[in-house]
This record gives structure tokens, C-alpha cells and sequence, in this order.
């Protein structure tokens, strides 16, 4: 549903409010004003894009637990400050650590080619010589399911679903719960290993990596992702009926227990410093591109936002607090972490929103707020028009990291970005910070500025408090 | 210059010829009708596409010399003979082999980051370990020219230079002579190693690959290409100020002789099979895709074409000649055989070309025939305008393979491809099949099937004879 108040319509609430039992929260106009104004100077700003460049150049991948991971957060502590944020510290986040040392794969019968493929997350690694086994192929989870044991005992599960581009791009619904739960599912009916055509939508030849989950239990098999081409290729070398076997090489798996950190840092409010605006992007990446959109993007448009507020000449009424989460990619650990160390502090995190979707334009406005919050959304809305954005649904999860604190209760936004070229690149080598286009970056940081602004701002609330949302965890 | 001969004048252009003292060239016009009919059928037909599928995924890439090099020349005499060809035969082509086996790259300092990289053909190995060393930057030949000596010796000499994406592709002119000259010239300043900015007009992170070429008795260095993406960021390195490192370490080069062949056959005229219309595309690939836009597209283009034509009722009056070159990529070796071999009946080849741009539409027919022909090549247009093909001008070369012949005389056309997206993929891991269009390469098969057909049924020549043309050969 979309919703997209009149102005005039929006500017009489407040006073409706009155009338109501309970009060209404709104956004006093000197705010909107400054608002405007921060939208403005955000959209004209090329902080968020040198910071990109920094990151993606300086440091590039990041995988969690990496070198790379802790280098990164030495950086955003230095950039933080450097931006002049009021306070900066770091809280651990401790994971299992997951290395990827070498992958390789061949067709290599009946034809033999080299085959463009990536480990996935949590994937242990195949025998030293590489396992070579026949393939048995799947165009659905379902059919796996379905497939009697004998048809997949001792092969390689390939399973091939195709997704499509779209701006939301729910397709990914599909793509990544071949990679997710695929593997389990196969290891569990005595597949030898397993892989999937890449849960991506371009038709380049980068295989796109990715988590999967295994069962507490159960058997782990060597898994990968082959690109969309090489997909195409094993299918119709399939079709033509002759038995095909494939090689693969994977040198990867768990390493040990790893304690990294989220980067946490502050515009201090200045009337109600406890309660907090939350925003942020995470800082690990994938190891084969750079992360420049995922999630660099969203690192750095929430700290240009954050910046460009704290820059104002009167610190906003609430403290507007930007996080660098660590390793989302193998889990949401670092927004789990968040979760754990701040979950009694739930109903003083006021709004919440994450950018993990890339760094294209913002066109839509998702809000899990309290009905009397809506008129303040709806004030939002007036100074995010202009930026091209409309009014989604009144069900937002406040994206991946912040999912947990929304599902106990924080009331949350999604900002939500044009995803269609997005997984085209995401989890791929391809993922770099040429892909940037700037002036939709700017247009990122100016929609942030304006919305935590005006949050921090409010007068009154937006309902967060423990159970007030029934939103579960975002899928990553 | 587009010249788009109206119909009724091209009609009546066969009586005018009668006035002058040399004879004109025309179609006869059942000849033209027949040629409407082939075009119609072959924009219908899907032989082209299913032997690309074939040579992609039975065989693959078909790097010069390497044992799918020789299962190529298989298959094509298998699929010539199949295709009903009336002779087959293959010809011997010699070169020096050359092999890749391992390659990588990293900027080293002051960051690290993996390159995405691949040697350029006829480059040398870096020693085992590998070279490390500092990069000077250059933004063209020129200026890599003038540099002095002590700014190149000893270092890794990276020359940045962009190409645009055009139908034509004449961005390629620069970027392919950065990369067939700059090694040399390096080299002889005493540069250790050299990179360049991809010739490719994609911002993927695929290295695109091609042939270098050494002076007879200079400096041999390794030489590779990085993807653009990586020349991105190493441009975004360097500028920062401090002294930036680049680690290459490719095992690869000559590696002795090897006689491969030119896979020929032949629809034999049913009156004049003496003379010879001849049209092709190169057998071999390069290594990291599987050859599919270049130029599998081209064999198959001219195979099914070649194969239209024989399965008409009443063969035409010459004969048609295709040929699968061999190993173009390193240097026109199949084409300059050819030339080697046949150039005593050049003016028996009355009229050829190759296609070697992919398998993207046919939009513009250049022609270098002789004047009196020129109005065979209107009645060409007539039955080509309907396809969306307008008429070029009158320099044409024929294609890389068949440029010797037509420098040494022989008439040729060229059929020339929209080649917007081909330096995407040319020469890149990303050359798949998935990226031909059944559509457009149908309507390539039409185009030569049906100029090849006319070709051979025309009254009288296209001037071949030695010395009747002044092009040179082109460049690969």
C-alpha cells in the first residue's frame, strides 16, 4: 500500500491530536526547516562518497575475522572522530570464524571446462585431491525434497533457480534460500556436496557467495555457488543425457572463535541525550569485491548522515547514534550483539534504521511506528518527496542488523533503495567502488540526515517498548 | 559516407551498363529472388545458434595449440560434413605456441588488494616468485614515450587508458595499440614488468586478454591486463601521493612450434566452381571464456550460412567457400596462411568476408569492389535493407582473416555488427554463450547467406585481381 498524505492534510494533524487520548507526535516546524535545509546541503555533499572511496581503497574486502576486519575498524574509529562525532567506542561481537583459503571447479565430464565458482559461507572444505562425483540436478528446493535418496546419495546436488531483477528485488527471497538452506538439505539425504547456480540476477561470469546454515546436528558437505553462465553451460551439457561429473576444489572452513567489534559513535542529544536515533550500515564485507555496496554504502551514508547533523549549529534534541555493525554476512552477529547488550535500553532507542541495500536511490519509506507517530512520518514525508521517495506500508524491519531490536519492540524504517542492479553484484567479485554513482549516493545521505534529524527532534515518541512490533528477524 | 540507392534507380542501373565500355556486374533476377527467399528462411533458422551451442559447451575455449584447439578442428570438419558441404579439407597453419598456466596480481603498497589480472598473449613468465616493484603511471602511449628513462627502469609501467563503447567500436583502435605496443616500448626503457588498463569497454572486474608484440630483437617483460575496475582503483591509489607497489606473477609463453589448421569447406558452383566465394570466422578463442561472441559466432554464422545455401534446390553457379581460421588472435596466422597458400588464385576469389564482431545485428554493408560492381551491390541492398542493413562505404578489408587476401587484391565486403556491448566481453572469461542473441545472429545467417548467394550467382566480377585494392590488413 502506498501512502502519500496531502501536505495540507499532514500540517492540520498535530492539532487533531489534541482531540485524541492519546498524544500525537510531531515534528516541531523550526525542524522541518532545518530539515530541509540539512537535505539540501546532504545532497550537495561528497562526504559519504570519499568515504567510500577511503574505505573501498584502503582497506577493500573485509571479510569477519579477517585482517582486513580489524583494519576496518580502526578506520571507522579514526573517521568517526575525525568527522567529529561527540563520542566513539567499540562493543566485541564474537563469532566462529569461517576462512576461505582456494576454490576451483571443472566440468570435466563428458566435456571438461573451468568453471567460475566461490565457496559459500560456513562451507567446510572438500578432500585435499578435490571431490569429483556425478551431478544430480534440481530446479527447486522442492525437488530436492522430493527426490528419492538413491538419486542424490553420493552426487553433486546442483540446484539451478534463476532470479529476476527487481527494484525491491524480492527475488532474492528465493535465490538466497537455495543457498541457505540447500546445502543442509542435501547433506542430510547423503549428497557427496553441493552447489547452486548463484543466487544473483546479472549473466556475468562472477559466482556470488554468500552464507549457508547448517543443521545443529546434521552432516556438512563442501558447497559453492557457479555463476549464472557456467549454470547455464552445466544445464545444457546435462540435457543432452550423458552422465556429468564435476570437480571441485574448495580449501576453506571454520577457524576458531573470533572477537570483533561494532564501531558505535555518537552526536550526543542535547536535551534528552539518553534517547537515541539509531543508523547505521555494516562494516564487513565479502572477500571478493570490495563491499563498496554492500555494505560500504550504507557504513557510509549513515556516518556522512550523522556527520552533517552533528555539524549543525545546535546538537538535534536526541542523541543521533551511528553504528558500524560486524559481520552481518555470517549472520546478523554484530546486530545480535547489539541486541544483547542493548536490549534493556529497547524503548530509549526511539527510531531505528539501517541502509544494506546498496547505495542507488532511495524511493520508498516503510515505517513500524505507532499510529500516533504517523502524522510525524507524514512530516517526514513532506521534506523526502522532494527527494523522490514515496510512502510504503506501515511494515518495516528496520534492516538486518536492527532487526532484532525491532523484532523486541524499537520502532523502525525502512529507507528503501532502488535495488535493481543490486544483486547483479552483491556477494560478487564485481561488487566495487565504480558501481558508486555519486549524486544517488548524496541523495542517500540527504534522505538519512533529514529523517534521523527530525526524529531526534520529535516531540513524543515513536512506540518503541518491549512487544510492540511482531516483526520477525530480517532474512540476510 | 551512406549511400541508400533507391530501388528504381538500382533497377534500371544493369541497362545503363550497356552504354559504358566495361561491363557492369548484376544479379540476375531469379538470383535476387532466391536470395529473398534464403534470407527469409535463414532469419528463421536456428543451425547458427545450435553449433555455437555445440562448440561452446562441447568444446569451449580454443586457445591456439591447445588440445581443444585440436578438438575443434574436429568438430568443424564433423559439422561441415554434417551440414552436408560438399568437400572438407583443413590446411596447415604453423605459429609459436604460447601457454598460459597460472597467473595473479596485487597492489602491495600501501595497501593490499588481489588484482584481477590476466597475461597478455606472447608475454614471458615473471620469475617464480614473482615481481614486485613500483608502478609509474602513464595515461597514454605518448606519454609513456616521453617519459625519461629513470621514470620507467626497473619499474611496472601501467598505462590507464578508457575506451567507450560505440556500434562501430572504434574506441578498440587505442586501446588494442596500448596493448600490442606498450610492452615493447616499455621494455625498452628498461621497465621491469607492464599493465594496462583493460581494452575493453566494461566496468566488470574481467581482465581482457589479446596479443602483444615484441620488436625482433628487443626486451622481451611480462605484460598482463587488469579489469577496470582494478585500473580504477589503482589509479585511486596512486594519486593519494605514496609510492605504490604491484606484485605480478604470471607463469606463461612460448612454448615451442605447433601446426594447428584451417578447417575448409565448400558448396561447389554448379557452373563456375572455379571461382570462389569465400566467407568465415576464426576457430580458435581465447582461453577464458568460451569464444562465444569471437568468434564462435562467426564460425557459425558463416557455417550455417554456407549450409543454407547448399541445401537449395540447384547449387549456384560458383562456389561457396567457408573457412574456420585458424589461431587469428595471436596474429592473423590462419588468414595469412590462407593468403600463403592461395594467393596464386586470388582472382579466383571473386568476393569474401569474414565475420569476426560478435553476433550482434548486421547494420551497415562497406564494400571495396571495383566501380562496374557497384551495382550488384544495390541489388544486395535490396534484399539486406529489409533486415535493418543500410550501406556503408566503399573501403572495406573483408575481416582480420581474409584482410591479406584483399590487400593483396581480392574484393571484399564487410558486414558490419553492432558492436556496442562486444568489447564488454571480447577477450574476456565473460565471452559465453549465454550472451549471444538467437534473434540477431539469425539475422546475421540471413544477411550472408544471402549476399554469399548473389555473390556467387552474379554476371560477371567484383574485381579482384592483384593490386586492384590498396587497403592494408587489419589490425586484431
Amino acid at each position: 500500500m502506498l501512502r502519500a498524505l496531502p501536505i495540507a492534510l499532514a500540517a492540520v494533524l498535530p492539532q487533531a491530536a489534541d482531540a485524541r487520548t492519546a498524544p500525537m507526535t510531531t515534528i516541531p516546524d523550526a525542524a522541518v526547516k532545518t530539515a530541509v535545509t540539512l537535505r539540501d546541503d546532504a545532497g550537495r555533499d561528497d562526504t559519504a562518497y570519499e568515504l567510500l572511496r577511503s574505505l573501498t581503497s584502503e582497506i577493500g574486502a573485509r571479510l569477519a575475522g579477517s585482517e582486513n576486519d580489524l583494519r576496518a575498524r580502526e578506520w571507522a574509529v579514526a573517521r568517526f572522530k575525525a568527522l567529529g562525532y561527540d563520542k566513539v567506542w567499540t562493543e566485541p561481537v564474537t563469532y566462529p570464524r569461517w576462512v576461505r583459503r582456494s576454490e576451483s571447479a571443472a566440468l570435466v565430464a563428458p566435456y571438461r571446462h573451468t568453471l567460475a565458482v566461490t565457496a559459500l559461507g560456513n562451507s567446510p572444505a572438500t578432500p585435499r585431491e578435490g571431490l569429483t562425483a556425478e551431478v544430480a540436478l534440481f530446479d527447486s528446493l522442492d525437488a530436492l525434497k522430493a527426490a528419492p535418496a538413491e538419486a542424490v546419495k553420493d552426487k553433486i546436488v546442483f540446484v539451478s533457480v534463476r532470479m529476476k531483477a527487481h527494484r525491491d528485488g524480492h527475488d532474492y527471497g528465493k535465490g538466497s534460500r537455495v543457498r541457505s538452506r540447500g546445502p543442509a538439505l542435501a547433506a542430510e539425504k547423503g549428497a557427496a556436496g553441493f552447489v547452486l547456480r548463484s543466487a544473483g540476477t546479472d549473466s556475468n561470469r562472477f559466482p556470488h557467495t554468500g552464507v549457508t546454515t547448517w543443521d545443529a546436528k546434521g552432516r556438512q558437505i563442501p558447497a559453492a555457488a557457479i555463476s549464472n553462465p557456467d549454470a547455464d553451460l552445466l544445464e545444457t551439457v546435462i540435457r543432452q543425457g550423458q552422465p556429468v561429473q564435476l570437480s571441485l576444489n574448495l580449501d576453506c572452513g571454520l577457524d576458531g572463535e573470533y572477537t570483533g567489534a561494532n564501531v558505535i559513535a555518537e552526536i550526543t542529544g542535547s536535551q534528552k541525550p539518553e534517547e537515541i536515533i539509531i543508523l547505521g550500515g555494516h562494516l564487513d564485507s565479502w572477500d571478493l569485491g570490495t563491499g563498496a555496496i554492500d555494505d560500504g554504502a550504507g557504513v557510509a551514508i549513515s556516518m556522512a548522515a550523522g556527520a552533517l547533523i552533528g555539524q549543525l549549529p545546535q546538537a538535534p534534541r536526541r542523541t543521533v547514534r551511528v553504528v558500524a555493525f560486524a559481520n552481518e554476512e555470517a549472520g546478523l552477529y554484530g546486530g545480535k550483539a547489539y541486541f544483547a547488550a542493548h536490549q534493556a535500553e529497547l524503548s530509549r532507542h526511539v527510531l531505528g534504521s539501517e541502509a544494506d541495500f546498496g547505495g542507488d536511490r532511495i524511493w520508498k519509506l516503510d515505517a513500524s511506528v505507532k499510529p500516533e507517530a504517523l502524522a510525524a512520518v507524514d512530516q517526514m514525508m513532506q521534506v523526502l518527496g522532494p527527494l523522490g521517495v514515496i510512502r510504503g506500508d506501515e511494515r518495516a524491519h528496520g534492516g538486518p542488523d536492527l532487526s532484532p531490536m525491532h523484532a523486541a519492540g524499537m520502532a523502525a524504517m525502512n529507507l528503501v533503495q532502488d535495488g535493481t542492479r543490486y544483486f547483479d553484484l552483491h556477494h560478487t567479485a564485481n561488487d566495487t567502488f565504480d558501481k558508486i554513482d555519486p549524486a544517488q549516493l548524496a541523495q542517500n545521505v540527504a534522505v538519512y540526515a533529514a529523517w534521523a534529524y527530525m526524529a531526534a527532534e520529535a516531540d513524543g515518541d515513536f512506540g518503541s517498548r518491549a512487544g510492540a512490533f511482531k516483526n520477525g528477524v530480517e532474512e540476510h
